[in-house]
């Protein structure tokens, strides 16, 4: 087992010197901390090709490599849990799929010298993974053997997954190449939201989701089960909230139970979130007494703020709502239990007499002081069952207990404020995955922001963050592309050193990762190219494909202004089958930049794209002639070729130095400019208009020279 | 509701003189029927294009459409079951999807006319789907309302399909055309047969298949739940036999309820089959004393027929039996219960001194004698649950009693042989997916063949037939694609009249299909796509998906003993990301046909074709140094650019007129029968190699012209 007393984390964050390691190892280490600063370099021959995400705390490349072949043997540590051994079969599982390679599945017996061995301590009979858990570990490779090594079996799987990450082909086989990894996470909450509420999502879409997560090192899935729109959880005390509330879709007991053991089998921590008082109409439904308005309530299926909000001055309620957290407490393993808190405006308060009495019998004159009043008491509910409460910005108030954790969603101020008086905070704002930000503005996004001005001990408040998907706008089928490859990004920030903000780098290695979560059973692939071919009705749907390419979601806002969407409103437009931040937006960055370096086979990709999108107009307009869909992007399907010419005599000025006529750049600046124009019956942005101009800037300015 | 007392099965299936319907309209039917003789064609400006699958009985066309916008209203009968609500919001959550249009869930209220009414009388209390319920309907489409009316609920289900089948674009948005459709099965028993014994398939596999089965109207999902390789059905009276038979991969007893209750809501019913006394490993491993050599047994990881089975001679046998039969018959509402009994080879009951003894007591011969006792003692046990038996081939004999059903999988010759003794039997021998007969052999194939010399009254106990999909080299992640789009074609078969055999209709029908299956959630496109990612390495892969368009996987028997595979071989090379059939094998022929009719269109087609197998190659050989797996395709990949060239050289010649070379057609020859070569490392073999030879030879003609 390991020998060390401290954890790595300390260890690594800290910096302070390592010990018991041997002097050349130490000199090692401290050339390659953090691995970030520069890519771990092939040495003596060795092939090692880091696309490792998140990048560990420190990686050693050595020289050599070990063969993945039907002859790898593994051993676990004796007194192995059945979590260990399960990770370790899922492990062999998908080698085996990575390599072709037919992998026994039984460890190798006591005393045999195994390939693979993996030690770590057997973790309590709760097998639940809690906040702060020791992640850290180390992963050997060498030419006949890999070891990984931990301090607690969540450590172990997390570098499965890294071991996983390293596998590579090589000389007609697979190898893992030879490497000293010892890592361990920057921040020990690292989340991702998902809203069923608005949209509900089936428990296949929960498992792959978390695989995903768990893929890259994520360990708290946020799940936001109770919305105006929908109640997503079976209550057997109070059945008819989800029987009036949800539509008929909501997760049964059993479920639960499945997603969460599915979950802790991967290291991941379940946080549910009861959104209340406001974003509560779904409650109301089946039970109107709890409501400040006498009802009747209906599901509701538009979005935004209501007016709908739980009474905070019955004591009914908070008896409802003890009976009910004590039954959710059965559920949820998790010490954190999430309570919303957010967009309550007051207005249903305001206009209840009873309500209003008591605020002024207890001297409150806003609803906010009304809602701190209702947060206390359902905190101390919370800790009746053991629980700890985290809710939204909104929650943050003079008197709250401190011990309440607070996540940010609003600027950056609320998390200051909470860290000045002593909560502990997750910070979410710039990771909401429903607006359109690119992997790098995710990526380059800190949880302890540089301006926040925190004290040390302020700045160790902070746990980590969520990145969150609101369910607006997602179905089963739509979703996975809203998260990932983005939510890899967003993951990496989280682990990895502070210092790792080479974004070149990072979009390199989350090419990779988007193939490694394809393979895992995401469908943010696979899901937009079904859309398209539906949209074409045609498998051979190529025009449409070239076209999706260069194109993304509007976000969230502007989606909702302009398509006043609803929880009614079909999700299958092409909006639904674009990609957040599409691969080729970086990637034709790159071209144009390595083009106006003169780079010809830059040049040659370049003009083969342009000349695409001029081909395939007449293909994509016939397709939108049977597509009704389809046909409504209009603007954006006429500008396409026309970028595709401009593109095309760009490089030709730029190739032949010749000067453009007169009005050539000011009519590129036009039609640039209408094609950045928002087009409300399209919802859909080009992502190619910045590098197009700075190529046409680039031309023009070829006559000067 | 329907005024008619006979049902249109045995209406449409006798040829009865239709009644009650007026002269006109039965004129239109007399003229219509069959509706695979001719495609119903645009009437009066209507753009009806048929795409059904299966054809209905009868297909009248007629002037005018019904537009489906955010107006549409539904009705359903005033006593319809929650089984006929959740069809119809079903129906309309795909009819929004289909055409993005909102549409109210809630029913028009009482009195008030709405777009699309929906009548069938409704079903019993007890909802499940039995063998031989009435399945017709009438649907009508007029310029106004659609109106769908059936003698049952099942029916109504049925059509429903119909009517999702029937929406096409026109005019800029979404359109049912105007026609009136009477419909009804040839078979009342359509099945398709899943086996996840030899590997797993978890519950969303199930799920989609069954989505896939409603929306071809198969009926029968018949679910072979134990094999050698696992016990896949937890018993809580014999836990051992998933604990230990299973690798703890088994579906709860809940969620064999939730995928019955799933079923039956789409009128499918659910026969689950536990094979014995051969193929019975699994169950041994955990109850040795059940087996007829005293073990120790262990889960059989090898495929084939082994010697394990169940002991006849034993009461203790027929104990177990009967309490499992009794546990199972909980689960299973079905009347059916499939005992398998195939392939029991004797040889362990010949080994065992009390068997023998126990024969010779009873003047047995042969194994299949005691085989014979130990079916009518098991058929015994069934019957005291109220269960009716099904067999493969060999539990056929002249003691078995009439009521059991036979499972045809040899030669035609059981069959008859089942029918001659008052058999009633099922067709599956030609309907095997894991051969790679086209979706034409498929579809040609008759539950009734032509050969059998059957008197009438035989050939009505024919029941249907089953599509089967054996479990050997399928996963999750592989199934859909043996299964889709083909499956589609048997469905037909099963379901439309036996006149309908025009395959090229049914290819064109086929395409628009399995377009709709892959929008129910079926993977059978977005699977094989998945894979070759994976294989290339990137989501650049046109030139690895232009080469798999070409290929199909080697048919079972041949992977079986090239790769000598067993359950523990990974299934990720490239034979599991092509497509049994491929949508290019279909239309190459076309292509060359048109071409040597000289349509110039196909012509161009085909060249740019072959030009495209030639560019890409390059790119796939790249591909192919970094991808081992791919890599071992080393002489189908590099056959391929030398068929493009083939292909080119051949329409030079013929549209040159110019005389090949001498030679030239026996290189040709040389290299196509190269390319026909078993190449057992690849496993995949060209899906083009009979038309490029056509082409050949029609090239080496214009020399003599």
């Amino acid at each position: 087992m390991i020998d060390r007393p401290q954890s790595f984390r300390r260890i690594l964050a800290v910096h302070l010197p390592l010990q018991r390691i041997d002097a050349a190892l130490a000199l090692a280490l401290l050339l390659a901390v953090p691995a970030c600063a520069q890519q771990a370099s092939p040495a003596d021959g060795n092939e090692f090709v880091n696309t490792l995400m998140p990048l560990p705390a420190t990686v050693v490349s050595k020289p050599g490599n070990l063969r993945i072949d039907n002859s790898l043997s593994y051993a676990l540590s004796g007194d192995s849990s059945p979590r260990l051994r399960q990770g370790a079969l899922r492990l062999l599982d998908r080698l085996q799929m990575r390599t072709g390679a037919e992998l026994a599945k039984e460890p190798a017996p006591q005393g045999r010298e195994a390939t693979l061995t993996i030690e770590a301590p057997a973790s309590s009979a709760e097998a639940s993974p809690a906040l702060g858990e020791d992640e850290s570990y180390i992963l050997d490779v060498d030419e006949h053997h890999a070891s990984l090594r931990a301090h607690a079996e969540v450590g172990a799987l997390r570098g499965m997954e890294t071991l996983l990450q390293l596998v590579q082909p090589s000389g007609g086989g697979f190898i893992l190449p030879a490497v000293h990894i010892e890592d361990a996470p920057r921040f020990p909450w690292r989340g991702l939201m998902l809203d069923p509420g608005r949209h509900f999502l089936p428990p296949p879409v929960i498992y792959r989701t978390l695989d995903g997560m768990a893929a890259v090192k994520l360990n708290v899935l946020h799940w936001h089960l109770t919305e105006d729109q929908g109640f997503r959880i079976e209550s057997r005390v109070f059945p008819k909230l989800q029987q009036q509330g949800s539509g008929g879709l909501y997760y049964t007991q059993q479920q639960v139970r499945d997603i969460v053991a599915y979950a802790a089998a991967r290291g991941i921590r379940v946080v549910p979130e009861f959104d209340m008082p406001g974003h509560s109409t779904s409650w109301l439904v089946g039970y109107p007494e709890l409501g400040s308005a006498p009802g009747p309530y209906s599901v509701e299926h538009e979005f935004g703020v209501h007016d709908a909000a739980l009474n905070p001055v019955e004591d009914s309620t908070y008896r409802f709502l003890d009976t009910f957290f004590g039954e959710m407490a059965q559920l949820f393993p998790d010490e954190y239990v999430h309570i919303g808190g957010d967009e309550s405006n007051g207005k249903q308060w305001l206009a209840n007499p009873r309500i209003k009495a008591f605020m002024d019998a207890h001297g409150m004159k806003t609803t906010p002081e009304l809602q701190a009043y209702f947060n206390t008491r359902v905190q101390k509910i919370l800790a009746r069952y053991h629980k700890r409460m985290v809710g939204w910005d909104e929650v943050l108030s003079s008197t709250l207990s401190p011990d309440v954790v607070i996540q940010n969603w609003h600027g950056s101020e609320f998390l200051v404020n909470g860290a000045k008086q002593g909560h502990r905070g997750l910070f979410s704002g710039p990771y909401y995955l429903d607006y359109t930000y690119t992997a790098s503005q995710l990526f380059l996004a800190d949880p302890v922001p540089a301006d926040a001005a925190l004290t040390p001990e302020q700045a160790k408040l902070i746990l980590g963050g969520e990145a969150c998907q609101w369910g607006e706008h997602i179905s089963p089928q739509t979703i996975d592309s809203r998260i990932w490859p983005r939510a890899a990004a967003v993951a990496e920030r989280f682990w990895s050193p502070a210092a790792d903000r080479d974004t070149e780098d990072m979009y390199r290695r989350l090419q990779a990762e988007s193939l490694r979560l394809d393979e895992e059973g995401t469908t943010h692939i696979s899901g937009p190219e079904r859309g398209l071919r539906q949209l074409a009705g045609t498998e051979q749907d190529r025009a449409l494909t070239l076209f999706a390419a260069v194109l993304q979601p509007v976000n969230f806002g502007a989606r909702y202004q302009q398509q006043h969407t609803s929880q009614l409103t079909a999700l299958d437009r092409l909006v639904d089958s674009v990609r957040p931040d599409p691969p080729l937006r970086h990637e034709f960055e790159l071209l144009v930049d390595g083009a106006l370096r003169g780079n010809s086979a830059d040049i040659e990709r370049l003009e083969s794209l342009f000349r695409s999108w001029v081909d395939a107009a007449p293909e994509l307009d016939r397709l939108a002639a049977n597509s009704p869909l389809l046909n409504e992007v209009s603007s954006r399907r006429s500008d396409w070729p026309k970028l595709g010419s401009m593109g095309i005599e760009a490089l030709s000025y730029l190739r032949s130095g010749n000067a453009p006529p007169a009005g050539w750049q000011d009519a590129q600046t036009a039609l640039l400019r209408e094609a950045a124009e928002p087009r409300p019956g399209e919802l859909v942005d080009f992502v190619v208009l910045g590098p197009l101009e700075k190529l046409v800037a680039a031309a023009n300015r070829s006559k000067t020279q």
